[in-house]
This record gives C-alpha cells, structure tokens and sequence, in this order.
C-alpha cells in the first residue's frame, strides 16, 4: 500500500513532542495542542489501515474495561469497537452486578479490576462535582498500586462522559471538522455557533457544550456559545475558552439570541443542556435520593424550558447561517421534532438534510478511543504503527 | 491432515453457484438451493477442522454484536461460539442499558453499533409482523450507511429467530437429518412430521414450524404439518412449502390428527406454538401494552390448550411410526411431562430416549453460525477455507 | 530472558506428577499435594512472564463461560482477566436473560453453553448444600457429553466460590504467604489464625474459613480456628483439617477466644461468617421463599452477631501477635470500622497499614484461576509453557 497521505501523517506523528504514554485522558484542555494532534493523526491512520482492511491487531492479548455510571450505546460500541480493533478483550464493570461503591471502596475496587487491564473506560456524566472527580481517584489509585508494584503497567484511564468535558466526542467532532474544511489550516476563523436547544427532558448534562468551547476555541475558530439567560455552564469553562480564543487568534462570545448567534455562522451544534444551577441543585437532590424534590425540580425545569421552545434549529434559522449552509452538528440521539418528540431541538427537515452527515460526524469516535489507547499505552506508538503499515496483515484472512 | 471426506466437501463447496458475501441472511426461502448447500458443507468443515484441534481463525480482530430482544441461552451461545471461534469479540446491544427505540431510531442505532461491525445477529420473535420488518429496516440502514461510505464494510445480520423463520435453527436441524440419514440423498421420501403438542404455557412463536415447512419442502421430503384445528401457521407460508414440494418432488399435507400424522412417520417433531390468530392479536395488546387484554388472551388461549392434552408425544403414539423407531427432535427447550410441567409436550420416557440425539440436533448450531458468518463477509470463502486446511494451526498452542 | 527462578520452576513443573488435564478442579482437598505444587508454580511462571511484557497466549481461539449465582467483582473480574490473557473469549450466562433452571435442565443447558466451551468458571455460594451439588451435576452432563461425543472437548469446570470451599481464593492466599515467608518450607509451622470477626451483616459463605482450614493444614502451618461458641464449621471439613495437620506435621485447633488465639500468631485473617446452622435454615427458608421467616432469622443473628462485636481486629490485638507485626490477610471487601460500617471486622487502623498487602494478596488470583485453565485443558502443560518462555512473544507489538 503506498499511500502518500497515509506516510505524511506517520511522519508528521514521529516528528511530534507528544507524550501521552502512561497518562489517562481526563480533559482535552489537559493535554498540548501537539497531544491534541498526535490523537488526530493517529485516529486517521487507524482508520485508513482499517478502510484498506488491514488488521489493526497491536494487542497480542489485552483487556479493556468499561464503566458506564450512565446509559450509552453509541459510546459504548465506540469503546468496544476500538478495543475489538486493536485486540483486546472487554470486560464490563456492570456495577448492578458488583459491588462498588463511594470513597475507599472507589479506590479497592479500582485495583481489583485492573490486575490485568490495559484501559479503563469511564462514563460518570450524572452528578455535577462528581464525575471528573471520580475517574482521579481511580488515577489515584491505579497511580499508587503502579508505583507499588502491584500493577504490572498503569492502565489508562479514557474519560467517555463527565460532568466537565466529552472528550471522545469533542474530538470525534473536531476530526470531522477538519476533514470536512481541509485540515486544521481550514478551520481557522472559521464561525463555529455551540447552541442550547428546545428539549422537552431536562437534566442534559453540560460536557458536550464545555467540551466544545474547552475544545475548539484552541484551534482558531470564532467560537459563539448562545443559551437563554440562566442557561450558564461553569465559570471556569467559560474563563478557560475565552483565554484560549486569545490565545489561539480565534474568538469567544456569548450570545442570548439564538437567530442573531446564527447570522453568518459556518457550523451550528444545537443542543440541549441542563443550566448549571440545576445540575448542581439536581445533584445535591439525587445523593439526598430526595425523590418528592427531585420530581419538584424537574417540573420546575420543564416549564423554565418550555418558554424556549422556539430555541429549535429549523430551516428558517439556517436559512441565517453563511450563504444560508451551515454544517449542522449534533452528538446524538437528536430530539427531533415530530420524529423523536413532539418538538425538540432541530426540525425533521434540517436534520433529515443532515442526518447521514451526523452519522459521518460519529464515525469518527471509535478511532478516536482507538487513537487514545495506543497512546497511552504503546510506549513508542509511532514505531508501532509503522510496523502495523509493513506487516500489511489483512484483517480478513 | 488427509482427510478425504473433507477434501470432497471443499471441492463441492468451491464448484457451487453460491454468492452470500455482503447479504444478510433473514429468511431460508430467499436463498438458492446452492446457498443452503454452501452452508452446510462449509458447517461440517468448520466442525471438522474444530473436532480435529484445529484453529477456525479466520479474523485477526473484528466484531460481532448480537441483539436479542427475547430470552436466549442456546441461540445466545451459539451466537457466541460461533463468533469467538472466528476470532470475533462479542459485543451484545442490551436494550435495557441502551437507548434503542423504533422508527428512525433504530436505523441510527443501526448504524451507530455497526462501524467496525463484521455481524449483527438479531433475535425478535416476540411481535408477530415486527421481527422480521425490523431486520429488514436495520439491514436497509447498513445497506445506505454502506454505499454512503459511513460503514467501511457491509456487516452481515444474521436472524437468530423472528416472527416468520428461525434459520439457524432449521438448518442446524437439516444438518443433523443428514448426517443421521446419509446425506442429502438419504432425505428423499422421508417421511417428517412436524406437529404441535401441548404445553402449559402459551405465545410460543411460529417460526420453528413455519421454518421447518419452508425448509424441508425443498429438500423432496413427504412433510406432514399436524396441529389441532385453529393452531394455523401464516398462509403464505403454507403456500411456500405447498409449491416447494411439489418442485422438489417431495409432498406436503395437513392434519389435524396427531396420531394420524405419526402412523409411518420416520421423523417427528412435536413442539407447541400460539394459533396465529393468537400471536396477531397478542401483538396488538403489547404494543397497546394493554395489560389485562393480555391476561385475558393467555386465560382464553390456556383454556383452549387445555382442550389438546392429547397433543403429547408419548411412546404410544412412538409406537405408531415407521417400525416403532422414528427419529425424535426438538429445538430445546422442550416441555417434558413430569419433568418440566406437570403435562407437556413429550413424555418423559421418549425424551429421555432421545435426549442425547437432542443435543446433538442442538450441536450443529454454532458452526451453522459460524458458517452464515464466512460465507457472507468472507468474499471469497471457499479459497478462505482452504487455507485454513493447509495452515494446519492448532487451536490450542 | 535468562530468569533462572522462572527456569527453575520451569523444571520442577516437568517434573511433578501432576494430572490435572481434563479434569475439574472443584475442592482443594479432592487434589494431590504434586498438584497444588502445580497450580502455584504454574500461577508464578505465568505472573513472571506477564509482568516481563510477553504475550500468554495460549489459545489461538477459545471460550471461557462464567456463571455468577452471586455477585462478584474481584472472582468475576480475575476470571475475565485470566481468560483474556490466555487468548480466551468471554461468555456470560447471565440467568437473568436466560432460561437456566434446575435438575434436568440444569443438565441441558451445561451441554447447551458448552459446545465450543473449554473451560466454565462458576459461583454458587449462597445455598449451604447446594452449590457443589451443582457444579457436580453441571460436570456428570459435561462428562456425559464428551463421552458420547456430543462435545469435542471436556470443558473444565473451575469453582469460582461454592457452599464448601472457595480455592482459587484460598491458592492465592497460599501463594501470597509463599512469596511472604520464602516458599513452601517457610511456611512449616508457622502460626496462622482464621478467625471469626464481627460484621453489621449476616449471611456470608463459609468458604472462606473452611476452604483456608482445608488447605494450609496439607502444609505444616500452625492453623488456629477461632470462632464464638456457636459459630460451627461444617463437622466433615473441620475433622478433614484435623486429619491433614497430623499428616503434614503441622497442627490445628479451635479456640473461642480471639485474643488468646492472637498470641503469637504470625498470620491473622478476621473474616466474618454465617454459623452453619444459620446458614442451612437460610437455604430452607430460600428455597421456600419465605421471606419473614428469612427477616426473623436475619434479626436474630444480627442481635446473636451484635454480642460478639468485640471480635474485631485491632492494634491492641495485632500487639498480641509474634513480635506484634503478624500479617493481616483477608479476602476483601472488609468490613471496616469506620470506613465501609461503623463497626466491623477490623479497625480502619489495621487495615489502612495492610490495604496494599491485602491488595497484592488479590493480585495472585488472575494467576491461580489462569494456571487451573492451562493446566486442565492444556495435555503436556509444561511443554507449551516452555514453548511460551522460548517464543518471547511481546504481548504488545
């Protein structure tokens, strides 16, 4: 196979200082813009080896675990996809099943399960303050049994959903962007708008919209992030997005208006979230179990919502965007109107234009995690992959 | 390893008109006669070459999801067996952790689950009208997902049981008359009787009958279908087999006396199932979720059971068949009288006679799966086969 | 790799008369000493080359069923691990999604699950009297099975924890204390103390105690069993301890003082237990699903377990011990006072300057469940062990 594109990124991948071997992956804005890129470049890679039906096997044998505190399909077949692809095994830490728990048993159990694990797969996305914390203290943990030498290797730890970022998809969705504008060069200035749309639930968490302005406001995009008043993410986040934007020669804002954030915009992510203050109140209620207060705030939250109901991506709106042809953009599942609910964050006709775009935008995630275990698992990844690009072993045999 | 009868199997299977890669496999009546022959002698290879020690790796890595939206112990093992002795990791969509739903939600699930997919297998027999038309939506969704160039490959969905047809059951059935009646040729005139039989329960599927007479129709067997008046299968399938043995020199007739039925039969197969009336209406009131119509139809349906006790295979009516020695099967699990139910569909001194020969029935299962997986994903699988004869590698190091 | 230890080993395995090949490995007691030496050396060898980077891939393809009666995590997840690392597929049978049951069907379905199946790893501890049965049962069909050539292979079936004894726990124990008091004859007469200790719950297995007092009294060790009047062992496993500590020259008693039976020893492990009386009431009272009775029988051994709280493991009694610095061993999860309840089997002292021994005691079991796979399905073990070492093989490419 002599494909030229494919060498580039190999060379442009060995010249980097990137070095994500024996780190977890918590929080895109932990890691350098050269991490960043190494994770892109290597998820393309895979993903051109696996086009061309080559095994992508760097795993004699090897176990990837996964824990979903949260409902996921889409991420968990990315997780599984990923490990299959690279030769692991998996192994569900189902926790009805077991018999984890807080604090100290966090700790015990995170050991228990790692003897021989490769990777640990983390979704804890339901308690604001909680989630990030969580997946460090099982760092913490691993870290110590590591240094101990009761851990033959440090299993990675990949964040699939927290409280805070998205990781895995943010940068599913970065990826996506830069093919679809020729490269990160093609992104630059680019009026990328992150906007809160109609849901009739309630509770969404924040990690897609913080992940993205934590996220892309590092690559030189003029970032709008638009919500109704109230519908805050955290102060930190938002501090962080505008120093990067600076930083980087983009730009950040923040807009009320929906329509007026749309004006001229070259790629919309409408999606629903949680406001902050709800989060925060609706963790405070779920360790409580307080279900009379849980039931109360919902209730409350859906008739705050429903007086934004025609914060809705339809036609009209898009109509707005740059030569009326925005990208639209979504994580998935889309509540969509008249399809999936009543009425919901984009109309059946903008998203039955891009459905199969979303799709595309998705199938970027199982290269990604694929992309983020070889990193930090594979001391000289580089050197690997050009090996897996000489065997030349088909996956079918 | 010179094994002759192999050898002549391979040979066959190279010659045959046979073209099952990227197709799904749904229903037996859709596929040529070379195709259902292609699967079995590609399942007795693969058996072979297991019984012999010998590794069946024919992936180096890849995927396979199974979806079973009924319980499953035996399907789901096979299933498993199938894909892992391929060298396939199994990754199971349980709805109850996932967010699956209908309409256009499945065809993005579809697609979600599918990227690095090899196989979907799918069990959905609850619905009568639904199991086989959802198939069909998740196979159209990968088929578009396919030519759109969001899936690098076309996986394969293989039907593990739907309203219409249970397959691999039905071929792991015609794989075991074979090889207890000398082959292909030794089928010719048998006469088979498939026959409902009382059971304490009620709501069965119809897919084993209704596979069966749409199998073995084709195969110039003399098919007797016995079942109390009312207990009908679809008319169209009834049809199919009426036409199927008259094109295969064999016949096909009803009865409504199970004694009748069994007086010279060669083989029986009595096992329970709902009228299809029944299974219609059933399916009206759990989409309804209407549950006291529910408890009202199963009152109505086990009272009208009741009225069939009779409909048990006991060594009386064994008595009656061809030299008192017909050749018992049953797809497991069976409702043993004295046994499992106070009264059921066979007596508990003829399944005992026949239990081994039951689970050498149920034996062919997993290399039925796992030759539906080759033939559709491998492109060219005869020369895959062969290969994997020549290499020689034992499956344990 | 010029590991003279592991050479070493290497070589005294070849040496053993151990036959462990198809067999199943059920109690500690029903094996030879030759074949526990085996486990162990087995279990190291395969620790040494993991930790050294290379591949244990012993199965080029192969399943590994595990059936869970009661929750895990640790047992669960070092089964997962062990068969991943060996080159083997997981397979739950999840008996919520499935149609498991008892007498002849458990029968069926162990043939059902087990047609491409090499080894079958099962829990099932919480009917004193029962779950041995079962595995015995599960084994005669296996047995029936491979014998009438329904199954090309004899899976072994590896108790994971049972009503009567738990070894894979008790052989990592065993090894633990290997590696802490150098090797088998470091432990000649050595003092150690299973002792009953106090938990706000009630209800726990024991086979724990009974499988330690089954198994390190082959091994010269000077075994104290130290429990409140009340607190009975099964009667056969006691007298079986007695028997075995005169043969191998060690001791064993029974002492209703925990502080006394602390004096001097050199190894404790508090554990907490049901009495054996409880424990056959509560398997009455469960398989007649009476649940008052169940909630009677608990408060009344909670208030019976509430006399004996000060049966708890603390730095006054760890004082009592040799030189006041005995090892702490236990199973985990502990109940620790004021940790995971507010009282119980050890002060959050003695445990928090254990944890990371109790951890590394944990550690060994991935090893010992991997080392009973080899060895009972692997013919000449020894010799693909040392194809193993000679191969080098990077479990990572």
């Amino acid at each position: 196979m002599k494909d030229l594109v494919l060498e580039e990124k190999l060379r442009e991948l060995a010249g980097l200082q990137a070095d994500l071997f024996n780190r977890d992956f918590l929080l895109t804005w932990e890691h350098s813009q050269a991490e960043i890129r190494a994770i892109l470049l290597t998820a393309e890679c895979l993903r051109t080896l696996y086009g061309a039906g080559r095994s992508l096997r760097l795993f004699d044998t090897g176990l990837a675990v996964s824990i979903f505190r949260d409902q996921s399909t889409r991420t968990r077949f990315s997780f599984a996809s990923a490990a299959a692809a690279l030769g692991l095994t998996l192994a569900d830490l189902d926790e009805a099943k077991s018999q984890i728990a807080h604090g100290e048993t966090v700790r015990e159990t995170a050991v228990m399960i790692a003897f021989l694990a490769d990777v640990i797969g983390i979704r804890d996305d339901i308690y604001l303050g909680e989630g990030n914390r969580t997946m460090r203290e099982v760092a913490s943990a691993l870290q110590e049994g590591y240094e101990r030498g009761l851990l033959p290797q440090r299993p990675a730890i990949i964040n699939l959903q927290c409280d805070l970022d998205h990781p895995t998809q943010t940068l599913a969705d970065l990826l996506h962007l830069e093919s679809r504008f020729g490269g990160p060069a093609g992104l630059r200035g680019r009026k990328f708008v992150i906007s809160w749309a109609y849901s009739p639930s309630y509770g969404k968490p924040l990690s897609v919209p913080q992940g993205l302005i934590g996220l892309l406001t590092r690559f030189g995009l003029d970032v709008t992030l638009a919500y109704p008043e109230g519908y805050d993410l955290l102060p930190d986040v938002v501090a962080l997005a505008e120093k990067q934007a600076a930083a980087s020669g983009g730009a950040f804002r923040i807009s009320h208006d929906m329509a007026e954030a749309f004006d001229g915009a070259e790629i919309v992510y409408p999606k629903s979230w949680a406001p902050m203050q709800v989060a925060r109140r609706r963790t405070e209620l779920l360790k409580k179990a307080d279900r009379e207060g849980l039931l109360a705030l919902e209730r409350k939250c859906l008739e705050e919502n429903a007086r934004h109901k025609s914060w809705q991506c339809d036609e009209a709106l898009m109509k707005r965007t740059a030569a009326g042809s925005a990208l639209y953009m979504h994580c998935l599942p889309a509540d969509i109107s008249g399809v999936s609910c009543p009425q919901g964050e984009v109309s059946r006709e903008v998203f039955e234009r891009f459905r199969l775009e979303t799709y595309r935008e998705a199938s970027w995630k199982p290269f990604i995690i694929a992309a983020l275990i070889v990193l930090t698992r594979i001391p000289d990844s580089a050197a690997s992959l050009r090996r897996l690009v000489e065997a030349a072993a088909p996956r079918i045999r």
